[in-house]
């Protein structure tokens, strides 16, 4: 894992709706816990076969920790195709579980904003993301399950951050230890 | 197999869209050739993760005979979320070269048409037609390659039936051997 | 599949020792009914892995016709590592039934009687033979499940031969439509 | 992960021969490093099929950290059948590659000292032992990848003890850090 400064800090989601969850998510409201960022398309034949799948196990494997995981349907193709109706479905059909973001479309342009703000090459795709909210490992495609657990304990064995601390203190709406922070610009 | 005077002609498709072939096709007018039908949704899990895949299975090993595979989209839930646009993309995504039907809706009812008349009772489903036109096989799941491959086979070895013949002699707009048959009432 | 005159007959099995039948089979005795020579080495990982699976498949397939499914353990390498005692331990944990010869060493040769008549490549390796005792199909490598469930079932929709029913009123020490036939030199 | 001083020391390995290392190797001479201790039997069909292809991905992923892999055949039925002669063959065929040795047998016992040492169930089981040398982990079966991932990044994550940094200074023959320990009594 490379050197905290080294590591960039992880963009904002931007997100037109959420499923699986009482209310929105943001990175900065989750600082303190790492994040497991997957990427999809409900028509991917990959992230269906593959990604999802993984991302399950993941779930049962960490459900006992901090870990949040978080998927974003970053549709980039075939945007009629799948819409938040057919999400909705797709999503109690393959018993996912965890919260999932619509990505936020972007006038004029076929890449949604979470999208483009990672660069992300495309679907699937993973980001993890430490407890002080940089990037430990963002790849596209689907890995080894026992790298992707390696590094996941890894973030989680991560001291939690003090300023992971001080961002909470700030004024922006947090309830609970979670925040709905404004989107970055 | 059972005895050929024993085993049902199979219903009609009814269909209010095709795709992957140039004209719709009927049952009546594939008859004299083996017909492989298999009933799926895209948001199917096991059609997506087992029976699709055995389809392609299928298409490449039996390539070289007249077989004719039929994929009939029997949507029975979730309406909204699996319509005929976003079943386009799928059929794109997921590389589905063979036709295509959507099972004509039934005003009324969650259950269309064909999955009606052939007494499906969900997805993935399959039903292996003879030359002669009678099922020779339907079931509700996947089965074991070998026994579907066994069965293609034998399907494929029976003679090719009189009665066959003489139906294509009927007066009923044929062209090229394919009829575009009315629907059954 | 070839016509009949074309395809060459298979020559006889070569064999130092028997596990799971009561008694030696040939393939001469066999005649009448299609047999699935398998020819594998208990350390063959490929074997292993694909093709004792699939023979297993095939069995439980084809359990209720009259099918013939044998076994030949083909060592060509590592011969001290794989004995018979072995061999015996092998198909006690992997829980193969169905009968398994022990191909004939021949001295001066790694490459045992058996698998030299056949002109086998390797292991795994798998022979189709017909009810008229030709070669339907031989392949070294594991081949598609549908493909191979198709092959069988074709072998077995053939009608039994004439030159079989013949074969088995020599006076050859027949009993009950098997015999013990002397090894072709 | 249990508090250290909670955990058992792991007992030393007893073996009668070893594969793929120029010199044998003591979990004492390995204190300091993590080890992934797997016990298999070549005939065991669960090792073959799940646990030595983990063993194998646990290899490449963690290829580039202290942590040591090794393998222990640890007979303890049909012991005419899997003889040193036909495991070495074996290791051969499968390409495993990292250090394996062959439990010692124990007069009057099927069970080799080793197996019994640790308490082992069966096979395939597979122990993972701390810098320290305690036991971390122990389970009879395969377990899921991830989860196996994570437990050994966390094992790598553990500071090198003090006290195996000691033990290392005793005058017991070390070399290279590498130590041929006596076997425990």
């Amino acid at each position: 894992m490379s050197k905290p400064d080294a590591r960039p800090l992880a963009p904002e989601l931007a997100v037109s709706a959420w499923f699986n969850t009482p209310g929105p998510l943001t990175l900065q409201g989750l600082r303190g816990r790492p994040v497991f960022l997957h990427s999809f398309q409900l028509l991917c034949p990959g992230c269906v076969a593959q990604a999802i799948p993984q991302v399950q196990r993941i779930e049962r494997v960490f459900a006992h920790t901090d870990l949040q995981v978080i998927g974003i349907h970053t549709v980039f193709e075939h945007h009629a195709a799948m819409s938040p109706v057919t999400l909705q479905a797709f999503l109690h059909e393959y018993r996912l579980k965890s919260p999932v973001a619509v990505d936020l479309a972007e006038e004029g342009s076929d890449i949604p904003v979470t999208m483009r703000r990672f660069g992300l090459c495309g679907t699937p795709s993973s980001v993890l993301i430490g407890r002080d909210g940089t990037i430990l490992h963002q790849v596209f495609g689907v890995e080894d399950d026992i790298a992707v657990g390696a590094r996941i304990a890894m973030a989680l064995a991560d001291p939690v951050p003090v300023r992971a601390a001080e961002t909470t203190d700030a004024d922006d709406g947090c309830v609970g230890g979670r925040c709905a922070a404004p989107l970055l610009s």
